[in-house]
């Protein structure tokens, strides 16, 4: 009998995630063997410094200086770009990858956010696998799942906790009772948070995982530009508290949903109920919930970073293009793909909101007013004492599109009752 | 251009999830068609009953009396078995399949437990694939997550609540403060117990997939008379209070390690911290955890039943093999997979013990002082105020063997302090 054929990798980038890789290869070649009928072996290696000590013995690859080079390498089957960047030699190289006829697997979110729908065009018409599970949620399978375990469903809607770093400093804030300033302190002093933080709490980061999710669900071309974001570091202490007086947490939410008016990318801080999954997140678990017509809800949760977990899915993708598995990067030929024109927050929901009311008489009353003269109505208020000139007041709103109620605290603002501007905050029904 | 070759499906059995089935490939045929990259047709279809009205449309499909004469239709490329039953016409008809060189897709896990493994050896020899997503877990894509999306990982533990009715019966149990017996009762009205009841309720069912997940986590032959069981029937409502005052929650838990010594899989009520995701689950939502050297921990969690969601476990396999992926069924081929000896509940835990006190001087003391005789310590102890001539006392103790455990019960029990049978259940670790 013949032996079977190794598959051969190449990898750039030999930071957390790269070395992970190359210890879960070292560690389980045998188990691999068993699993993908064939031998998996890595051949080549390529990152900034040769020198480094990374703690694994790399002396048995070859080394490329130019990832461009190792791309290309006649013994490498499947190119392993980990480096990161939306541009530059990430993409130079997976471009170059995909044009020697080589299958890719990445972590890069932003390059396949940004460039994902030309990337997956090249590699169909190459009839390479490009493979990107890392990019998302870390260690949970969760495009396999959107792709292959649920490709029976229209899905309906998807929502996650994508940012390990701001579901660590919101939930943090609640126990310790610290402002935001004090617990992005800490996250900086931990080594949390991105050389950029912005691209953490300013959203942009999860932003990237759910254009990549809302691609693959609803058969759509990646739209990072159409994805609404809203960072967390307006997100005050007093919200988190109040929220959780009223029985809700407040996350850095992720919700696509695709409508009639288009499709409804979210990414920003969302009250949800204190008891559901996702109120119930802790520190830097990454959750995804899929919803679809048939399967109802699933709810995946897992590490969203990390080098276990970020490797574990990489090699995900690797044992799958070991046993034959090339399917089109988002699910279906990127030619099929739609163009669904972005919906600003189109689906109703209800809101929290907070005010400053002075302390006049019928203050209160003329909020209320204000706010059903715009067609918002309140299900749920709460004042608290007020020893000040103003008195702090919660509403909870019943279902309004953003756009009524920016209307309706327009005229709230008129009333000449609330001082500064309210905070409002969406509440997600999960 | 060539048109793309259809996959040509025949269903046997049209119950609930049989139709369900039927109704995604009637709804969504075009979506079907863009994702797999080819038709994906139903051509013929078997059930006892022809003239039955089962809110389809079922006159385009080819009729057949006879499961095994559809397994073998020259026109049917995939055989979909939904009969359910450990033997008979599916193991006869399954067996023709593979024997004509169908693919095949069940949801048949007392099939798959006690035949999986000369079944998966004849798909392997056959070429064909032969699936059964829907056979665990409902819903919730765990096969393809522990066999794909994980196949980097060495697992080391599976636990899960599968058993969706038993949830049910002890969340029930728990919120309205209701015996056995009673929400036993309720759920039989309800339509929720399996016509022999003792499959949910004895723990069999959830048995099953226990053992169908751990052959594929751990590469060992599926090992169903291995499975250490037992049921709910003997849950008292006081142990689930008690263990909420601790704040723990009684689940119905499948767990299997393969451990130094063997196999270990057990399938049996377990108390689990309430703050838990295990703990939080309500009702007859399943919830898989994986663990796993790289990935660290994974949760899926999903409806475990119902047309829906099995419909869409179906479709999930179906699609696989449109897509032209075919695995062997437990992941790796047969021929590999080890024979573990069945280990019984090695693995040290601590449990949770509550005993019928007899009010005499010292009673506690002997009591305590047998456990530890016994090397047995003790973690937390609770006393109740004792009216009667009994007085219940709770103990939670250090992590013990079960072997070690009942030697130091035989030695409470010759105290001669302890009225009955003390109740002991194990907590797991989450």
């Amino acid at each position: 009998m013949s032996q079977p054929t190794p598959l051969r990798l190449g990898i750039a980038g030999l930071g957390t995630v790269g070395i992970g890789v190359v210890r879960i290869l070292r560690k389980h070649a045998a188990l691999l063997e068993a699993r993908a009928g064939r031998p998996v072996e890595l051949v080549a290696v390529s990152a900034r410094s040769r020198e480094k000590d990374r703690g694994v013995r790399l002396s048995s690859y070859a080394w490329e200086d130019d990832p461009v080079a190792l791309a290309r390498r006649a013994d490498v089957d499947v190119y392993i770009e980990l480096m990161g960047g939306e541009g530059g030699a990430a993409k130079a190289s997976v471009e170059a990858a995909i044009g020697a006829g080589k299958h890719v697997v990445t972590a890069n979110k932003a390059l396949l956010a940004h460039h994902g729908h030309a990337l997956a065009t090249a590699a169909e018409k190459a009839g390479v696998a490009l493979r990107f599970e890392a990019a998302v949620a870390g260690g949970i399978p969760v495009i396999k799942a959107l792709t292959e375990g649920l490709a029976g469903n229209e899905i309906t809607r998807i929502m996650g906790v994508m940012n390990g770093t701001c579901n660590y400093i919101l939930t943090r804030m609640y126990a310790a009772d610290l402002p935001y300033e004090a617990v992005f302190g800490e996250a900086s002093d931990l080594g949390y948070l991105e050389a950029d933080p912005t691209l953490d709490v300013g959203g942009i980061d999860a932003a990237h995982k759910l254009a990549l999710l809302a691609a693959i669900g609803f058969g759509t071309r990646v739209d990072f530009a159409g994805v609404e974001i809203e960072g967390i570091e307006r997100i005050s202490i007093r919200d988190i508290e109040h929220a959780a007086d009223l029985g809700y947490r407040i996350k850095l939410l992720g919700v696509a949903q695709l409508t009639g008016r288009g499709l409804e990318q979210r990414m920003s801080p969302c009250l949800v109920p204190a008891t559901s999954p996702l109120g119930q997140l802790e520190g830097g678990t990454n959750m995804v919930v899929i919803e679809g017509d048939a399967v109802e809800q699933v709810v995946l949760s897992g590490p969203g970073a990390g080098e276990g977990p970020t490797a574990s899915a990489v090699m995900g993708d690797v044992m799958d293009i070991a046993r034959g598995l090339v399917l089109p990067a988002f699910g279906q030929p990127a030619e099929s793909l739609k163009s669904a024109p972005p919906a600003r927050a189109a689906t109703p929901a209800p809101y929290y909101l907070r005010l400053k009311l002075l302390d006049r008489p019928g203050a209160l009353g003329k909020v209320a007013m204000a706010l059903g003269e715009a067609g918002v109505s309140i299900d749920r208020m709460r004042q608290y004492g007020h020893d000040e000139a103003t008195a702090p007041v919660l509403i909870v709103t019943h279902k309004t599109t953003r756009a009524a109620l920016d209307q309706a605290l327009e005229a709230v603002a008129r009333t000449d009752v609330v001082e500064g501007q309210p905070v409002a905050i969406r509440i997600e029904t999960v």
